[in-house]
């Protein structure tokens, strides 16, 4: 049985570094589709490009234009491919706009040292039944985000004002996260996941879109099954801008991801 | 008067994008060129190719073979120039090897809006005369990293542990900095202090170089003139690699810039 996500990350080879791609219209979320399955979508055109080296370690993501569902290419154009890491370039297109152009290096996680020295902590949060699932959000936030309904999110109780006009004002927003189809997530999955929260201006006040300039993700480890803890902090709001530290730890506790990005602040 | 630092990152245009530079030898640490130096010079070459986007807010780099001294270009590929942001590749090549791949989002610092919400905390230094100055490094350091000879860097006395023999075992790294030529910083020389100080790995037993595989630093304000405030952390050392993060302080207050990159733990 496939899952929903494999299908909507999809490519095609066309030979020449190029593939073809169907943006899902299930991503959509304000006026694009979401930024982080787009990376999915291009890390997935990457994979294919770059036999033995099947998994992500550092993908770097500058935005040019927003995405719309509907037909779209990945041109992939290996920079560098021998020892036992790879770097490509890939552009994401559709007809004649580029909307992210991205640098990537790949490897094979599962060949790296069992060597864990982490020092970085990780969330403490309460069980996910006792956390706020993100089908409790209002019917006209759903209407403008179906993507939400590729999740079964559960937001942290503490990170939740923003639902009910009471943000924090702490720029911290954290959450448990699955895909609702019930795929396992992986490498591939985890350049999805590091954009898949709301962004957290929303604890900021300022509940608008935040549409990315640059977004940095390294995956760190294959992660294993199950829930997945995902945590976003800012920690320099200026000049209109702001940066998105995010995090994602593993059932076991490990951290497999961590990405930042640069984004616009939401206007008004 | 010119200062050491503007001629040594030095682009001369040749023509549809690419640039003519000189590597110099007093960049020189280990058995390469500084990656940040060569930021540096690459974001000189981004510069003149983005008229009326004088800053870089957004640069990401991967590292895929170490440079030497001696000639060099820049291959800047303008990929999107519209609105208040344009975007560009960049290659740092010499001879047929292609030493840097980078993405770039500039714009005008200048232009945007003063609003400074920033949580981070300033490093908390002692004076400048009661760190541990770089010019203390034993003979041997210095032998085999000219780069060195570039910096008044004055490090924080609990963070030279490395020095001598006790590194701390945390996985913080911090210091003064300035030119050592006078020069003042500027958001192209920030591409080059984001990764000047010593890998923070020093501070965790492991003394040799920590080959980068990417970095992606936010400028995020013109500094202002004199001292700034340097700080390194990794909190994720795992599989062999560690991500280092690094901010950048300026005489205000302001933070100026943020970097991460993810490297290589020292063998032996």
């Amino acid at each position: 049985m496939g899952h929903e996500f494999d299908s909507q990350i999809e490519v095609e080879g066309k030979g020449e570094g190029v593939f073809s791609a169907d943006l899902s219209a299930g991503w959509v979320v304000g006026g694009g589709v979401n930024g982080g399955y787009l990376l999915a979508v291009m890390g997935n055109a990457l994979r294919a490009s770059l036999p033995g080296k099947p998994d992500p370690l550092a993908v770097s993501a500058h935005y040019l234009s927003a995405s719309v569902p509907g037909p779209a290419t990945v041109a992939v154009d290996v920079r560098r491919d021998g020892g036992s890491v790879a770097t490509a370039a890939a552009d994401l297109r559709q007809g004649e706009a580029t909307r992210i152009t991205a640098l990537a290096t790949y490897g094979d996680l599962g060949r790296l040292g069992d060597d864990v020295r982490t020092t970085a902590e990780e969330p403490d949060m309460p069980p996910p039944d006792e956390c706020v699932p993100n089908t409790m959000a209002p019917p006209e936030v759903r209407a403008i985000a179906p993507l939400m309904d590729r999740f079964d999110m559960r937001f942290h109780p503490d990170h939740v004002g923003w639902a009910v006009g009471r943000p924090s004002g702490n720029g911290v927003l954290s959450a448990w996260f699955r895909l609702a189809d019930g795929r396992d997530p992986d490498p591939i999955s985890l350049l999805m996941v590091v954009d898949a929260l709301p962004p957290v201006t929303f604890e900021l006040g300022m509940p608008g879109w935040a549409p990315t300039l640059e977004l940095t993700a390294h995956v760190r480890a294959r992660p294993a099954p199950g829930w997945l803890k995902v945590r976003h902090e800012t920690r320099n709001m200026a000049g209109g801008m702001f940066e998105e530290d995010c995090e994602v730890w593993d059932s076991t506790g490990r951290l497999v991801a961590q990405s930042r990005q640069l984004a616009r602040q939401p206007r008004g």
